[in-house]
């Protein structure tokens, strides 16, 4: 079976390998002409430089995955790939898309007669070449019909079809939210240990409790992965860069009118990471100024 | 070697089979008659009546390990097996003391030439039972003196010194507060599903993450656990108590002046649910009516 590829960053190009490694006949594009250049030295994939040429290679019922950066540019690919498509073609997005967009897609999709599957993927980069997990939403004889690439590509039991068009996409970004609140309180934890009167050493401590204990995990592999290369993460800053899965998942839920303080507060603190002042607490030490003569800081 | 275990709850009974089972000569006592009943016909196992019997039966240096509930039971405990104890015996408290009492039990044990180690244990019953991971402050020598107790009752690479009196139980509770945001983040994370409006099976979502997500790990287990003895968790009320481990976390949280907002508002979540209605609540429905007319709904 043939898929196309668009888009061959990190996960993407990790993805093509590892369809690859599983038996199928991959070809594919990426705006940047290196990065097909490279895949192309791999051996057994295809590079295309175009999505034209993308579409040209593929024969009978089309499977395109797309792995590129969410936003204008999903729309953009999708919007030129109709041009070459015919009707029954799929478009999987695999990529970090809105849920929201994906619904308004799917729809003006089939409008054309196309398929669409949204495709969240988890497991990072590793997980792309070795055996990522995959959320996927969309129609069910869609997912049927390309079920076996998601259960080649993916660890076992490492993929769920979650039902109509945007549940792919919205159990992602769920998961990422949840991954925002879990990675704050091993964070926080871990800030409590180094601000501790005992000497610890926080890699062993992470690698103890990624050994029986109730918080063992990926995410505190991680942490131990962390601490290893970098004691005390003194060649790092404390500046929490995010996405936007964790304001997503946050907007969803004030529309949805669900309280989750967690998650909140875990983006918050993405925020505030990226001042180094902030002007709240100018506000704050001005006012305990004006009514208790308290000190403030000069700037 | 002879083990002497005090309490026979259900972490103290596993981990009295636990070290049976890893050759230990193990005497248990509770004050519950009927555990040690039951603990001597598991075979292997001497029951004792009493600490005096317990101690009685402990020949050479003893290593007693209490698994009892913290507080004050730990001081009762201590300061009676004190007078059948001689210099150089050790105590173990297993349990979740607080990190302050185990410092100040060291210092009075210390003062009567009785060694005692705080030891954090997680990985629930199960853990106790099969494998526990544990986190030993306390001098270094005596640790060392018992340190194969540790590796046989925990698994591999399951146990860590952590450095001077007190910081087993120091590690331990954070570690309960790290516990605590991750569970609330993935409560969140569910909570956003369950309000969805995708048909989405909690179960096979929760199996899917585990297999390859960010998320995985033994608490996406337990979530995946639940779901599948009850799918909508329809059997239980949403009020979350706690056992004081999260409040010593934050209390230690504010007293180091480290800000921990998620395990914070994973604490004050578990006590939101536990009101059905809040005073809070009708302060502001009152002041919403007061200042703008708005509809309160009356008791």
């Amino acid at each position: 079976m043939q898929i196309g590829i668009v888009g061959l960053g990190k996960m993407g190009y990790n993805l093509a390998l590892n369809l690859k490694n599983n038996g199928y006949e991959v070809i594919a594009q990426d705006v940047n002409v290196e990065s097909v250049d490279k895949i192309g030295e791999e051996g057994g994939i295809l590079g295309a430089y175009s999505l034209e040429s993308l579409c040209d290679k593929l024969k009978g019922r089309k499977v395109i995955w797309l792995m590129v950066p969410s936003g204008e540019i999903v729309d953009e690919v999708i919007e030129e790939l109709t041009e070459y498509l015919k009707p029954n073609d799929i478009i999987i997005d695999g990529g970090n898309s809105n849920f929201k967009d994906s619904v308004r897609r799917y729809h003006a999709l089939k409008a054309k007669q196309i398929a669409f599957l949204d495709c969240g993927t988890s497991g990072g980069t590793s997980g792309a070449l070795n055996g990522a997990c995959t959320m996927i939403g969309g129609d069910k004889a869609t997912f049927d019909y390309v079920e076996k690439v998601f259960k080649a590509i993916s660890l076992e039991n490492g993929y769920l079809y979650t039902g109509e068009a945007g549940s792919g996409h919205f159990v992602k970004m769920v998961h990422n939210g949840i991954e925002y609140g879990m990675m704050q309180a091993i964070a926080e934890g871990f800030e409590l240990f180094e601000k501790s009167d005992y000497d610890l050493d926080f890699e062993a401590v992470a690698k103890m409790f990624n050994h029986g204990s109730v918080v063992r995990g990926w995410l505190m592999e991680l942490t131990e992965n962390a601490f290893r290369k970098d004691a005390k993460l003194d060649a790092i800053k404390g500046i929490m860069h995010s996405s936007g899965e964790g304001k997503w998942t946050l907007e969803t839920a004030l529309d949805m009118g669900v309280a989750t303080p967690v998650i909140a507060l875990s983006l918050m603190m993405r925020y505030r990471s990226q001042q180094t002042d902030t002007f709240s607490g100018k506000v704050v030490a001005a006012l305990r100024n004006e009514f208790g003569g308290h000190a403030v800081e000069k700037a």
